[in-house]
């Protein structure tokens, strides 16, 4: 009936690729990475899983909105960083959760919560699962039972409110879920992290989602008006304001609290008509450097383009972007008001003038899509999550990882991630590609995003990929950037986390965790050490 | 030899009128409100002012930088509110502290927080000391002293990264002094609350300021890329960074914690190259509604103007914005990189199609100003508070007060303000004048700012005052508006601040200030009831 989600990779379970398309893929990835196609493996079934027996079994009060089936359980055991699907791929869920709350409003969730705490069991808030920093998994220590709360089936738009442009909305809804929602009313929020397909408005404010936009209002926090939460002392909610300068900002504890301090519910979200109009260009440049003097120009410009992607020759290639092998920056603009021939016009003029080369700007109205390149660099957006699962099903090593710093400090970085990471995979794989693009610009600077893959020795992938994920955060650190610029903390980066905030702001969380859930059921070992 | 500032009134001391202007103000005063001209009351001098002695004088290891001296210790018993200015100008500085600390580097100030919380001393964080909320005056309770901590000498800028476009400033700065620090390098932060002539960079941070930007990056929040905290458990620093993912921000707890949790020492702010294109057009609207509408389809269009300032028609008229009788809208775009006749000429199209008039727009290029009328409203907008000084000296009541709601919120809330605050002053003060602008809009909601002018009787305004602005508060939280858009909360908006946000926020707050400030002594009474 519904359609199904794969049961241990990303996405559908229908998008995994058939023999032939893998047996293609390994041959390409072979060529990449210079070795012999690596050999198609079976996925796991809800059969050959290996999950242990619940500990615990739903108490009365809260069995009516409860699962301890094998499915529901396997289901909630991982989310998909390249850790889970390759523990997920090889059969591997010791961590399932005892059973699964699904609760059907509010008060279901509290009453979870007051139960997770008397009873010493873990809660964890669960969206769509797609965390890939370890959030939403079974937590380590001394608790008597795990218990994801899936918000599912709180996926409504309770209130639309045309005048001011913003919209009530449930924290379950996914983002076509929300989408076709505010659709009938020429409504759309336009917050596309790659996870769109899966991931929930609850998920997005609670990891501080970075959306598609690469300037302006694009994170979570800034299309956010108002946000009510559930905690184990009762509801903090919030006043719908488009802006107050009372105090430090109450939204803004809730906003990247990765469920340890409460259950986001709902939410006002800023909203807006469709575009109409779309102009879109692609400049290249003949290095990366280069194409990051132009992206900073344009940047530093006031123009705010909708796209300001620039990729790396390889990453180029690999999206199907003609650029001969040169880097390219992607621009885009986007209106429901207004042509936007000026904005991109004059983007177009101020990459130039660094040394790029474009073929002219177009604009389209009233329809979806861009030039080519923009269209070819969207689909392999999409698809990535995708590619990495079938990768992981051959034994490759595929991940990514996301940072923020700022423009005096890029050049050093960049230098640095990739001598660290290439020499990783050198050490523990015999080779691998390193590839970056940026993913947003702000004046003061640029969100690298950085892919890296290599050939992984079957059963020894995932003490491959530590070692590389290890040296790659130790660098972001070192070099002053960000451990996260939209992946979240989670326990994965606890260790950067740790590093980058002060430690007197990590007490202060810690004292507000106190105050809002005393028992500490809440994600436990999420952004804090419990 | 330096220039003396007012010792009751708001800014320099040379700009309070002499008799002669004063009659006029007076006349005119009389006229708008229908009253005798009052009559000239004369201002305090250092010698009249009532000033009690220091309960405790400076510390042998506090002494090099602190001072007991009369003047020193009135130009720090008062902030710049009506209540302020009143209690001064009548001679009242019977709360003025024992004396004032001015820190010569991060070390004193450590030093004198430890004092404070050893010697049960309350410790007040003090900049400029233009607070219009009782941000920085002498708390009740048992303290042994207060002592407010001047930060005028730390107003350096340290360090200025022009790749990132980011500079180090002291927190101690002016709006003048960094400006003209900046200048020489061709930059500028271009963040001009009204206070500009005297604020600090401190306390515009500690009070999440508002600049004069009407749309986009504007508040101090979004131009603030780090910042260094002096607290009585140590130093609370943030990373430079352009923007980050990784768990509840923690600039945004220090962003609006008026002085209770630190000492702002400085921060690397945001800064851009001067505007060199400037296009400025005003349009007339028969009405206020009309007006707002014109500037609710503005504000949701994306254009994103410098100025978009609604000014009711009592409004118009006292700026000497010619309107005939209309609200006026003022629109200004400005760039340092490109023309912006295509967004003013898609600015003034959109407002007419709402029902205005207009005459056209201009743009200049590489000199200051902009039509007449935003020159008329800029000048009228920086002699304000000097114009309350001097209503003050002859004992009109003169105030304002701000707020934000969303947009579906503000008839409403402007008809309520209108009954309630009309009502209050014809109770209290036989009649008066109450008007409205649009200081700041969103695309979901305006900043209305209100100014009200009534007849005070002699040795009663501050009573007259309080019924007026209590019902103002009142309707601002009633009608679901905040009880401060950027003037912050201090001690006087606290009741509308506990009832705007969650008490669980309250109670994390205090948690951490429990964290920051075991002792409690960092400006005891502001944001929290202490």
């Amino acid at each position: 009936m519904s359609r199904a989600r794969s049961l241990w990779g990303w996405g559908w379970a229908d998008r995994f690729p058939d023999d032939d398309a893998r047996r293609g893929l390994a041959a390409h990835a072979g060529a990449i990475l210079g070795i012999e196609p690596p050999a198609l493996r079976a996925p796991p079934t809800l059969e050959t899983i290996r999950i242990p027996e619940p500990a615990l079994a739903p108490p009365a009060a809260l069995a009516p909105f409860c699962s301890a089936a094998r499915l529901d359980r396997a289901m909630h055991t991982h989310g998909k960083s390249y850790r889970d699907v390759v523990r997920a791929f090889t059969g591997d869920f010791s961590g399932a959760p005892d059973f699964v709350a699904y609760p059907r409003d509010e008060a279901d969730v509290a009453a979870v919560l007051a139960w997770g705490a008397a009873e010493r069991v873990a809660i964890i808030p669960f969206g769509g699962g797609t965390s890939v920093v370890g959030g939403v998994e079974r937590p380590a220590g001394a608790w008597r039972a795990a218990v994801p709360l899936d918000l599912c089936a709180l996926d409504r738009i309770v209130e639309i409110d045309a005048t001011s442009r913003a919209a009530r909305i449930q924290a379950g809804a996914t983002g076509p879920r929300l989408e076709e929602q505010l659709a009938g009313k020429g409504l759309t929020l336009r917050h596309y992290p790659q996870s769109f397909e899966h991931s929930t408005l609850g998920g997005w404010i609670a990891t501080r989602a970075g959306g598609h936009f690469a300037t302006l209002y694009t994170h979570i926090d800034d299309l956010l008006e108002s946000v009510r939460m559930v905690t184990p002392k009762g509801v903090f909610e919030t006043r719908r304001l488009p802006a107050s300068g009372a105090g430090p900002a109450p939204d803004r504890l809730v906003l990247g609290s990765e469920g340890i301090l409460g259950v986001i519910v709902e939410a006002w979200m800023r909203v807006r008509p469709r575009p109409r109009f779309r102009a879109s260009a692609s400049v290249r440049f003949d290095d990366f450097a280069g194409g990051a003097r132009g992206a900073r120009a344009i940047a530093q410009a006031g123009l705010y383009p909708s796209n300001c992607r620039l990729l790396d020759p390889r990453e180029a290639m690999m999206s199907g972007v003609p650029a001969d092998g040169g880097a390219v920056l992607l621009l885009a603009f986007e209106s429901a008001d207004h042509s936007m021939r000026p904005w991109i016009d004059r983007a177009v003029a101020v990459a130039t003038a660094e040394g790029g080369t474009c073929a002219g700007a177009k604009e389209k109205t009233d329809e979806r899509g861009g030039d080519a390149s923009t269209e070819a660099w969207r689909q392999a957006f999409i698809d990535a999550p995708y590619l990495q699962s079938a990768l992981v099903s051959l034994g490759v090593i595929a991940d990514t990882f996301e940072t923020a710093c700022t423009w005096d400090r890029f050049e050093a970085l960049h230098a640095r991630v990739r001598r660290d990471v290439e020499d990783a995979m050198g050490r523990v794989c015999g080779g691998g590609s390193l590839t970056c693009r940026f993913t947003h610009v702000y004046p003061d600077g640029p969100a690298p995003y950085f892919t890296f893959v290599a050939p992984g020795r079957p059963g020894e992938e995932l003490t491959q990929w530590a070692e590389i994920k290890r040296v790659a955060m130790n660098a972001l650190v070192e070099c002053g950037a960000t451990i996260t610029h939209h992946h979240a903390v989670g326990r994965m980066h606890r260790p950067g986390y740790e590093r980058e905030v002060p430690p007197l702001f990590i007490a202060s969380l810690r004292a507000t965790k106190a105050v809002l859930d005393p028992a500490g059921v809440l994600n436990p070992g999420v952004l804090l050490d419990p």
